[in-house]
C-alpha cells in the first residue's frame, strides 16, 4: 500500500503543515478517532495475535541470553567508590548506585512526628527516549514493537518499544538501522508527534528518574526488522492480559496516548481534582537528597548483595550479561532485585454511570515533587508482614481478598529489566461497585444486594480518606500530558484500564449494556 | 445584596454541589464569562481606581514602616553556622541563605563544553500559600487586595494577595481576622476553587523554590477590614500600569486566571507547543546541588553583604525593621538585593491575526526541573556589560532598542519584598510586527513598508533560534494550572499582557478592528 506513486488519502490530509502565517486548532480531535479504531481492530495487518507468543519464542531461540549473579569483585567496568562507597561506572556515564535519606514529616503542613530513613537508591541524570513508531497500514495506526532482550526480567524478553535508548546510546549510536529508528524520536517531525512527555520512573528505587516517553507517527517506509512487529492497539490491549510480555517501558508510552472521554463528566471537575492534588502535594513535607552508599544505615554490604538488615525491601545485586545474535556482547552491571512480588490496585467503582479509579497521592523518597499519583494500593505485602494489621496500608486487605467475582484485570508484569532483576507486581482493577443507591442511604429500602465483603463495600465510600480520590481514567490520560503526575505503577495500570475498556467494548455483556 | 433572605440567583446556581452520586462536567465553562465580566468592570463596586493611590498613601500614614541596613553581626535570630557558613534562622525555619553549584552542558544532550559556577542561594522548602479571596459584589467578581508592607520593595507598601502566608505563618498564627481569611484557602470550599497550583519562584535566587497560588470565592459575609480592598479585574489590569503598585505574589497569582480562549487557534497546536517543551527539558542537562555557603568561590564575605568578586548580580544584605500600626513589631532578616535594573520583555507578533509571543525555555539553577518558560528577555543587562556583543542574551538589544511605538506594555515591578532588597524588573511587550506576507517572501511584490529596526524584523522570524518558540497567551494561561512551566518573570508578562488586553478591549482602536 505504501508503495503506491499516489499518496494515500488519510495521511496526506494529515501531512499538510500549516501555512507559516496561519493557525490551527489546540487540539487534534481527530487523533483520538485514529486511536480508537487501531484499539478496535483486533486483527492486525501483519503478524496475528495468536501468533506473538511463538515468535516472541523463536527470537529468544534466535538470542543467546545468558545471565549470571556474580560477586561485586567480578564486576568489570563498576567498582565501589573509596570515599563514598558508591558503586560507579568507570566512565562516569549509566548511573550510579548511592545512598538515599528521607526525612518525612507526615502530618499536614509538616508539623507532626517525623519519619525518617536511609536506603540505597539508583541515580540516573540522565533523560533516556522511550519511543514508539507508529504508522498507518490498511489505514489502521499500528505501532512497531521490539522484542528486546534485558537482563532482569525473568523470562528475558519481552515486548518492548520501538526504542529504548539512554542518552550515552543515542548520542554515540552508530550501528546501522537503530540510528535511523532512533532519529525518528531524537528529531522527532512536528506534524507526527502523538505523544511526548517527560515520565518519572519508580519513586522507591530510582532519584529523580525520568524518560522522555514518545509516540511518533511516519509516513515513511520502515524496513522489515527482525526483531520487531506492527501491532494495533487491539492486539496490544490483548497481549496486556498476558503476564510477564509487555515490558514497563512499553507500558508506561502506551498510557500516555490520548483517548478521547466519551463520559459526561466525573464525581470532581479537573479544576477540583488539581486543586485536591496540589493541597497533597502542599502538605506533604518530604525531603530526600543523596548520601555516600557507604554511610546508609540499616543496610550491610556483603560479597555480592547489599541488602537490608531485616532482609526487607531489596538487595542491590551484580550480574554478567551475555547477549546477541550474530555478535555476541559480554557485560556486567549491578541490578536492584526486590525481595518479593508487588501488588499494584486501583479500586473501581462507577459515580453516575462513569467508572472512576480511587487514586492515592503517595510520597515516594525518589520523587522529584514529593508525592505523584499512585494505585490505590501499591507495595509489596511482604515488608508489611511483620507489622499488626492496623499499620498495613489501607484498602490492602481490601485488594487481597477481593473474590474474583470482583476482579476486572489481572496480570503479572515486570519493572524495567535494565535495572531490576525479578522485579515483578501482581497488577490487578478491582470493582467494588455495589449499588449506587447505597450513598443516599436508601439501601434498606430497595433491598439492594449487600456486598458480602465489607472491606469492598467501605472501600466503596465515595468520600475516601485524607490523600486518597475519586478520578476518571479519562482525568488520568488527560494529566500524562505532563509529568510528575501519575507515577510508573499508576501509568501501567492506565494502560491496563485501557485495554480491559477495549477488550470489553465489543461485544458488551449484559453489564456493560445495563450501565450505557 | 448578601444580606436579603432570598438567595441571590447566580451564587445560588454556581452552590449546588453535584449529588453524591452523579459526574459534573469536567470543565466550568461559566467560570470563564464571569472572569470576563470582571475584566470588563472599569468601576468597582467599592474603592474607585483613581482612589486606590491615595488609598495606599493613606495606609502607609497609618502605619510604622523603617527599614534599615545592618551589619549581620546586628541580626537578632539569624546566625552563620560555624561549619557551613550559612545563614541560618535559630529556630530552623523561614529560610537559610546556603551556596549553591551548578553544572550545565549546554549543548544538545549534554555532549557540549559545560559551564560551571557557584554562587549563594536562598533555601525555603516550605509551601506558603499566596490566597486572593474573591466575591461577587454587585453580580461582578471582585478580588480582595492587601495594602501589605514588604522590608524589601522600595515604596514598601503595595496591593497583595489577601493571604500571603508561610506554613510557619498558618499553622501557628491565631490573630483575629487573619485566620479566618486564611482558614479560606488552608481548607478551600471545593466548589468555590477557581485557581489552586504550586508555582516556581525566581530560579536565580532560590533552590526549589513554590508557592501555593490560589484563587477562592467566598459567599459569606467579609468583614471590611483597614488594610483591604475588593477590586474588579478591569480595575487591577489598570493598576497593573503603573510602577511598584501590584506586588509579585498578586501578580502571579492573578496571571493563574482561566481567561477563555477567544482565538481561532495557535501557531502550534497544545500537542506540539509541550512537545517543543519535552524536547528542551530533554537536551538541557543541568544538575544543581546546594553546597557550604562558607565554600562558595568567586564570593566574599564582608560585615555587611556577601558580594560576587566584580560586584556583579547581587548582594546577600542583612536589615532591620520595624513595622506595625497599633503594636510595633521589630525584627531583622536577611535580603538579596540584585544589583541592577532586570528587564523582563516578551516579543509580540500576530500570526493569522492571533496573537503571539516568544517565549524561551530557560534554565536557571534553582529550577526543580532544568527549564522553564521565560520572557522572550530576560535579564539584567548590567551583568552582560563586561562581555562583546555577540555574548549577550538573543533579543536583548531587540528591546533596548525598540521604538516607543512599538511598546504595547511597559512599567516597572517589583520582586518580593519579604525575600529581595530593590529587586525591580522593566516589564515590557514589544511587538516586533510586520507585514505577514514577509514570511512568504513576498515582501518586495507587495511594497509593504519595511520595519526601520533591523532588529525586531530579525525577532520576527516565525523560525527562532533554538530554545525559542512561538505561542499564544491562552497557551501559557492553559499551562498555568500545572506547576514548573511558566516562570515567575513570565507570571508577571502574562498578567501584564491580560491587563494590555482588557485596557485596550474597549473602545477598539483601528489595529484591533482590522485584526479581527
Amino acid at each position: 500500500m505504501s508503495s503506491s506513486l499516489v499518496p494515500p488519502p488519510a495521511p496526506a490530509a494529515r501531512a499538510a503543515p500549516a501555512p507559516p502565517s496561519a493557525v490551527r486548532p489546540r487540539h487534534d480531535r481527530e487523533q483520538a478517532d485514529r486511536i480508537a479504531l487501531s484499539a478496535a481492530t483486533r486483527r492486525g495487518a501483519r503478524l496475528p495475535t495468536e501468533d506473538v507468543r511463538g515468535w516472541l519464542a523463536e527470537r529468544r531461540r534466535a538470542h543467546v541470553f545468558h545471565v549470571e549473579r556474580v560477586p561485586f569483585a567480578e564486576l568489570d567496568e563498576w567498582r565501589f567508590e573509596s570515599d563514598t562507597g558508591n558503586l560507579v561506572h568507570r566512565s562516569g556515564r549509566f548511573f550510579t548506585v548511592e545512598g538515599m535519606q528521607v526525612v518525612e514529616r507526615d502530618r499536614p503542613h509538616g508539623d507532626g512526628p517525623h519519619r525518617e530513613w536511609q536506603q540505597p537508591v539508583i541515580r540516573q541524570p540522565e533523560v533516556g527516549i522511550l519511543g514508539i513508531l507508529a504508522k498507518e497500514l490498511d489505514g489502521v495506526l499500528h505501532f512497531l514493537m521490539q522484542a528486546k532482550m534485558e537482563p532482569g526480567t525473568p523470562n528475558l524478553l519481552q515486548l518492548s518499544p520501538t526504542v529504548q535508548a539512554t542518552r550515552s546510546n543515542y548520542t554515540r549510536a552508530h550501528r546501522g538501522t537503530d540510528v535511523k529508528l532512533i532519529d525518528c524520536f531524537f528529531r522527532p517531525d512536528r506534524e507526527r508527534v502523538i505523544v511526548d512527555v517527560l515520565q518519572s520512573e519508580q519513586g522507591s528505587w530510582f532519584f529523580h528518574k525520568s524518560n522522555r516517553n514518545m509516540i511518533v507517527e511516519t509516513l515513511d517506509e520502515v524496513p522489515e526488522l527482525d526483531d520487531f512487529c506492527w501491532l494495533t492497539l487491539g492486539q496490544i490491549a490483548e497481549l496486556l492480559h498476558a503476564d510477564d510480555l509487555i515490558n514497563m517501558n512499553a507500558r508506561t508510552v502506551l498510557s500516555c496516548l490520548p483517548y478521547r472521554d466519551a463520559a459526561p463528566g466525573a464525581l470532581l471537575s479537573d479544576l477540583q481534582f488539581l486543586s485536591w492534588f496540589t493541597g497533597e502535594r502542599s502538605r506533604h513535607d518530604m525531603r530526600a537528597q543523596c548520601i555516600p552508599l557507604a554511610s546508609v544505615r540499616g543496610w550491610r554490604r556483603g560479597v555480592a548483595t547489599i541488602e537490608h538488615e531485616e532482609g526487607r525491601y531489596f538487595k542491590v545485586v551484580a550480574v554478567s550479561v551475555r547477549a546477541g545474535n550474530r555478535e555476541v556482547v559480554r557485560w556486567t552491571q549491578p541490578l536492584i532485585e526486590p525481595v518479593g512480588l508487588g501488588v499494584a490496585a486501583f479500586l473501581v467503582r462507577e459515580v453516575g454511570g462513569v467508572p472512576h479509579v480511587l487514586v492515592q497521592a503517595r510520597a515516594e523518597g525518589g520523587c522529584l515533587d514529593t508525592v505523584e499519583l499512585a494505585p490505590t494500593v501499591q507495595c509489596t505485602p511482604g515488608n508489611y508482614a511483620h507489622m499488626p494489621a492496623a499499620d498495613r496500608p489501607p484498602f490492602l486487605d481490601a485488594v487481597l481478598g477481593a473474590p474474583s467475582s470482583r476482579i476486572r484485570y489481572e496480570a503479572v508484569h515486570s519493572e524495567e529489566g535494565g535495572r531490576f532483576l525479578n522485579a515483578r507486581s501482581r497488577y490487578l482493577v478491582v470493582d467494588v461497585d455495589r449499588d449506587e443507591d447505597a450513598d443516599r442511604d436508601v439501601d434498606a429500602d430497595r433491598g439492594a444486594d449487600p456486598d458480602p465483603r465489607g472491606a469492598l463495600d467501605i472501600a466503596a465510600a465515595l468520600d475516601p480518606p485524607p490523600g486518597y480520590t475519586w478520578v476518571t481514567p479519562a482525568q488520568l490520560t488527560a494529566l500524562t500530558r505532563h509529568g510528575h503526575y501519575l507515577n510508573v505503577e499508576a501509568r501501567t495500570l492506565l494502560a491496563c484500564l485501557n485495554a480491559v475498556a477495549t477488550r470489553t467494548r465489543a461485544p458488551r455483556g449484559p453489564r456493560e449494556r445495563d450501565a450505557a
